[in-house]
């Protein structure tokens, strides 16, 4: 009787502190994923490991956003079809969803959007839409999962990134120790990590990265106080707007995670966290950090670490007579 | 008791075929890896999906054998690299370690010894033994690993290679429709596929392609009675020993889940598995199948389908400021 006394003023406590913290704090919790269309899903979760979605059946959408590594590939920009390499970082996959717009300079309102332009691209898949779900339309077991799916076997590139999208909207990391703290665990963050998230606040970086995803929300000049110096060419949102009061202006990264998804900046060229954190006090906040101050920062992000998502790989249908061969040239 | 009875009277029935079975038909069963070490596992299947194996982080064991796609990579010979075409067709790593030599030309007598092969050749990985265990040294999750798997926290390429193919060995595909026929299930074959088992062993495939493998026994000349047509420079054997008359000589491949793991023989240059048969039939018996007759063989062939390996991906420990930056050119 006792113990479930304790136990229900410890709930009471945890619950209250939970609201309070939700309410007040600039970070707020990462929920897992829920309702949605398990037959979507599992279709696309099988096109999202599908090589064939590629000119050279060598790329799938795991190749550039690894479910092993942060939903990224750990490299400054990725490897595409006949080893191209591309214009800049790729950003990850985990909890994707919660961005206001995709891609660094916002040029895809959402996820499914978002899942259409790399099939197309020349420098990464180097397929095209009607060559995709061609080469998909032609093996029996997919087009028996998009009628499952949509009530149709026939499909599209809409149905194609639609299922993707919804895949990718399983990938939510909860249960950080930071959201464990958010919850009313006060020992779910060491001394240092929580010392850094206050640093985090008082210096101003929850001015951008706040919201679950810690940023995610909005487009920021990169290089606002200072010059960001970079071989990168990427003039941000003024190449999708045309507009030059936009340039170097990206979306904000989400920091959750961000241990598992060096290197940093749009450019990758930061592989340390610590001097990313450094670099981004001073060219956007104007604020040198002592050593100190830095690791203690670093150390709560990476408290910003969640649960991967638990992924069986998906068994692909075979190809048949009909299905357009590979070109690797 | 009439059920009991009767259930008692199918098990002995089943029993009995399944001993007769076993010992009379040329095709073997499949049966589920057994007593590994699960640190071992554990340790080598993060290795089999680490590209930090390779020179430019991009490719891993997995990029050319992929768990996803009956352990190949469904191309006629691997992309390396800097996008290199390898010269010859991967074979599949399930149940690779029932082969009695590993690699076309049997240069690596066990999974171990082929397992260090493509991590420095330029033409794959295109790294060091040196570099890549140093590079998986500077990860601490690693070197527990290594601790606990080989009680030392330093490691060479051969705990590396070792651990790789402990995990390869869980890669077995039992309970095909075949194996379930072995076994005593007179319905786990469809009428046509039993024929075509019957033409298989009445043709003569089974001098070749017998044990639980259905293959990897023997070495056997490609075009035995008839020359093959290739434009694939590989000479088999005979680059291995450089003895002339092991020219063209191959290990004989697996038929187990060769559905799955088209294009076939060693150059990939034949996608449809009727139109292997047939060629097979032609060159290695000097027979012309009817076209009747290679569809029930072919048939029979997928009954060689079995289950696939459930993998649960992994989520690989972040590389540390120590590790080594990858080298894509």
């Amino acid at each position: 009787m006792k113990n479930v006394l304790l136990i229900g003023i410890t709930l009471c406590i945890s619950t209250s502190v939970f609201a309070a913290r939700q309410s007040s704090e600039p970070i707020k919790v990462i929920e897992p994923a829920e309702g949605l269309n398990t037959a979507q899903v599992a279709l696309g979760k099988k096109l999202w490991f599908d090589p064939r979605l590629s000119k050279s059946n060598v790329i799938s959408c795991n190749s550039c956003h690894n479910l092993a590594t942060g939903g990224v590939d750990n490299l400054p920009s990725s490897i595409g079809h006949k080893w191209t390499i591309g214009p800049i970082n790729s950003p990850t996959v985990l909890n994707a969803e919660l961005n206001f717009v995709q891609f660094w300079n916002g040029r895809a309102k959402d996820l499914q959007e978002q899942a259409a332009g790399p099939i197309e691209n020349p420098k990464e898949m180097a397929f095209s839409h009607n060559l995709a779900t061609e080469t998909i339309g032609t093996i029996p077991r997919y087009r028996e999962m998009f009628k499952q799916a949509y009530g149709k076997k026939d499909f599209t590139i809409t149905e194609v990134t639609h299922a993707i999208a919804e895949f990718e909207k399983t990938l939510r990391t909860p249960n950080a120790p930071f959201d464990l703290w958010l919850k009313g665990d006060d020992n779910a963050l060491t001394q240092n990590q929580h010392d850094g998230y206050i640093l985090f606040k008082q210096k101003g970086c929850t001015a951008c990265h706040s919201g679950p995803l810690a940023g995610g929300q909005m487009y920021q000049k990169m290089g606002l106080v200072k010059p960001f110096n970079t071989n990168n060419e990427d003039i941000g949102r003024a190449g999708v707007t045309g507009n030059d009061a936009e340039k170097f202006m990206f979306k904000v990264p989400t920091l959750r995670n961000i241990e598992l998804t060096y290197p940093y900046f749009h450019d990758g060229s930061v592989w340390d966290l610590k001097e990313a954190v450094q670099i981004m006090a001073d060219i956007q906040l104007g604020q040198k950090l002592t050593d100190d101050e830095a690791g203690k920062i670093t150390d709560f992000l990476k408290s910003l670490t969640g649960e991967q998502p638990q992924v069986v790989l998906p068994h692909l249908p075979p190809s048949t007579k009909a299905t357009p061969q590979p070109n690797v040239g």
